[in-house]
């Protein structure tokens, strides 16, 4: 498998301590979750219906200001293995670095993959990936940019799962339009990454195959429920997007006392240079405080956004030590 | 889409009501469904870990009595969606009337479908599906019967959603063997069908192909937990299983004193030749009990077990209007 944030479990066999003595800042998920709230019986024992389900892509074209066909996913991960199987595997272009799982799930399925550094280097592709707000720098492209790139392309997907914080940049408008897969995340910006929902908004045409792939009952009851009455909570949604720009913000000045180096991030997520993001890691864990380092990146330490207070203060005691 | 039973939306549309004043008994799931208990805010919040997991298929093993590898998939019908791309599409057979799902999620992928009425019949194919017990008329095959089988195809699949309830008839145990696959559901049995959880038992081949698939958060944070609580409980199953053996026999006597005849059917829900399936159907309909009828089969009804004393009576009082 993989490495990704996430897993806790790695730092418990590596450092010790019960799993609610860390705090886990190694994935950019929001760590003050939209509260769940009650459920009826019924959202456990029925099988979600088409209603709940039609429903449900309603509260997501509402949330993300588009008319463009939706259909709910587990999870982004649940589109990223999809994907592939889209069309006949040829050839295919990354934008690099970005997230760990899009190149190994489409050679797997047989295309020809090559990561590329700029976006005018997709051009060309049968299928092309970008992740915007690229995880993990931050990197940003202009929507404009994006649409022409499509144009150039066989089929773009823009990966959006962490765009809810800076919806400015979202494509998701546009993404009635054939070559063009937007994807939605709401494990990361709603803070439930347990509940596994997502979005692919696309081409008619597109998301017809994409539903025919998931089958019936794509998502469990509690996140056709949990997910809609969040997606539906515009009022939230505009109070977290300020919290979060505010508090990258306040990590960034945290960073800059210790003389870490802002990379790049999003609202959600900072990506710092540190000389050292092993030794960096490690010391955190010794306050029982996980971050994501990369292979090959000897300086980068991610964090994401602490949430109570008193995660603060413990991020602040460790990074005095 | 297919039709399938538990689209409650489809009797509420054509005739009336709300959700919550219906009885649906058009599937087989069990209406006196496992306890969901509380949930920590990490099922919800954190992404389920690789240890979380091992933790669910090591509760699966136990449940299931078997030592085969095994994934857990969001519900048995994620794994029927990946099943027709295990390998190349070249002849599949179905034992059939079953599960309506099969032939087309195969023939969509390209493999030439055929439908055979005997076991005998499915020697020689690449790929063998058989639904034990089967749904809807509830035939079971000897599992002696069955792995004698797997030596005459490529693959055996032996989909046993509705087994739970008559546990003897379980090829879990053989499930390590090369060419055979198990299919489990939690949704069934627990009465959990919202939690989207079902599991694969196979070779270490064919599990790790399908965990390729899945990618590495196939279920839900709540899915782990609650499906983990409920396989290890293995007091909740006995006692489910005799009241469920029980209580059969009461549905099969309510229907014996309105003159069906009984088909067949497992502990979960019996299929009746009732004259007319529609003309029934519609009846109980107007006490707000919805069941299933059948295609081509004119004269059959699939009726689930009621769960509480009160349903039990209000299906009484619409059976003898």
């Amino acid at each position: 498998m993989l490495d990704h944030g996430g897993n806790l479990d790695v730092a418990l066999s590596r450092f010790g301590g019960k799993a609610e003595d860390w705090i886990d800042l190694s994935t950019g998920i929001n760590r003050r979750p939209y509260p769940v709230g009650d459920l009826q019986p019924h959202h456990w024992n029925a099988l979600p219906s088409r209603t709940d389900l039609k429903c449900l892509h309603e509260a997501a074209r509402k949330a993300y200001e588009t008319t463009a066909p939706v259909l709910a996913v587990a999870g982004a991960q649940a589109a990223i293995q999809m994907l592939p199987h889209l069309a006949r595997a040829r050839r295919a272009r990354i934008l690099a670095p970005t997230y760990s799982e899009y190149a190994p799930r489409l050679m797997a399925a047989g295309w020809q993959v090559e990561e590329v550094g700029d976006l005018d280097a997709l051009a060309g592709a049968d299928l092309a990936i970008v992740v915007n707000p690229n995880n993990p720098d931050g990197r940003r492209h202009d929507p404009i940019a994006l649409l022409a790139m499509r144009l150039l392309v066989d089929r773009l997907v823009v990966d959006e799962s962490f765009v809810d914080a800076v919806p400015g940049h979202s494509l998701a408008s546009e993404a009635g339009r054939e070559g063009l897969l937007v994807l939605r995340s709401v494990g990361k910006f709603y803070g439930l990454a347990g509940l596994r929902l997502g979005f692919v908004l696309g081409c008619e045409a597109d998301v017809a195959v994409l539903a025919g792939m998931t089958g019936p009952w794509p998502v469990s009851g509690p996140a056709v429920e949990i997910g809609r009455r969040a997606l539906l909570d515009r009022e939230w949604a505009l109070a977290t997007t300020s919290r979060l720009a505010r508090e990258a913000l306040r990590l960034d000045s945290l960073a800059d006392s210790v003389g870490w180096r802002l990379v790049g991030g999003t609202p959600l997520f900072r990506l710092y240079e540190t000389g050292n993001g092993r030794a960096v890691q490690e010391r955190l864990a010794g306050s029982r405080i996980w971050s994501r380092i990369f292979e090959g990146r000897a300086g980068w330490l991610r964090l994401g956004l602490p949430g109570e207070e008193m995660e603060w203060l413990r991020l602040g005691a460790a990074l005095s030590k």
